[in-house]
């Protein structure tokens, strides 16, 4: 008993150790400068039960969402080169605010990190969770991954992930099905013929040009998801 | 007459190469990917004549000001790395929207690329006379450049330009008295007993913390510039 015991606590704790080091590896994001400080403020802010969070990396980061949407409920919490990782890590703070609805877009630095698909799609899971759980009455909405284009030769490490980025997105619109929540599948409208970004959308394969945000903006009230 | 006409031309062809030349070294912004599209993207947006503008580069850009000063009138200008002369470059667009005030915060990187002290006034003299020009009713607003902190060891081409920072900051505070314009002196409140940044309000020795934004937030109040 206490052998078996004994051999038991040793593979927890191998587990455990093996889970940390890769935590270590994946959850940090690229911009450790201004990750704390930007979290921080966010969580100063007020918050009004009639938010409507747009939540994720840079890509969401980038858009000036209040005036692209012409609303003062909307609140951009995109963080350049954030991951799956750290929005978990700072959701409590959407949580806390009570919004009305989160659109969230997150995963391709995870991806460009070789953080596995199954991984990134349990935290999917898990941001599910904790916001009904926390936020019953807030709508979630995941949006598809956008595809990257390799041409630009910029980003290197998140181009060539095509494989990946249609996996996870298959992921979430099972997922979103499942769940019942709302799936805003950008990918299908950002695409080309050949599953790229299209070109006139984005100035380095990854982060969108003006014509990319208004693409975006369209979907979103072609769909009536933002009035 | 037609010797020294030459001549004249001469020289006027050799002082306007050299400016150009000059220009060319100087006028780009360090985030060529992102200028054109953000420009564009500020073009698109609607203005109102209640319009509040942070106008800057990413000292500015990275606050939330909408919600800081909770205000929807309350429009973010600022774009990383940009300098006097990109401001000048997009001014049009600030000027087109006749705002009701502008809050310019712009130098550091012309100091840290070596654009003389006198042509960074001079570029301010020029936003001046533009603004006036263009948006007679929008009320001017200075705010002196904040002092760096070298400790950081992370932006060092910013860093030791003390002496700049404060011939610049002289020399703004003279215009606004001369144009009678407003000045806000951030430096006064953001400098250390040995003229360095305060070592919370900063994160690299050159942008602000949750910290920074609150202490700028707590003087734009104090001093009534914004209700």
């Amino acid at each position: 008993m206490s052998k078996s015991f004994t051999c038991c606590s040793l593979l927890c704790l191998l587990f455990a150790f093996h889970g940390f080091s890769q935590e270590q590896k994946w959850d940090s994001t690229y911009r450790p400068d201004i990750y704390p400080s930007k979290v921080a403020m966010f969580r100063s802010f007020e918050h009004s039960k009639k938010d409507i969070v747009f939540l994720g990396n840079s890509i969401t980061f980038w858009g000036e969402w209040a005036e692209l949407l012409r609303s003062k409920h909307i609140k951009n919490r995109g963080i350049p080169g954030d991951m799956t990782f750290g929005v978990l890590e700072r959701l409590d703070e959407v949580i806390d605010g009570q919004p009305a609805k989160v659109f969230i877009l997150i995963g391709i630095n995870d991806i460009a990190r070789g953080v596995p698909d199954s991984i990134i799609l349990s935290n999917y899971e898990r941001m599910i969770e904790r916001i009904k759980t926390g936020s019953p009455r807030t709508k979630i909405f995941f949006q598809t991954m956008l595809p990257t284009n390799s041409s630009f030769n910029k980003l290197t490490t998140h181009y060539h992930k095509e494989e990946h980025i249609k996996q996870v997105n298959e992921g979430l619109k099972k997922m979103a099905a499942v769940q019942r929540i709302g799936l805003i599948d950008l990918y299908a409208v950002f695409a080309d013929v050949d599953g790229s970004l299209i070109k006139n959308l984005t100035f380095d394969g990854v982060h969108l040009t003006k014509e990319g945000y208004y693409k975006w903006v369209a979907l979103l009230k072609q769909g009536n998801y933002i009035p």
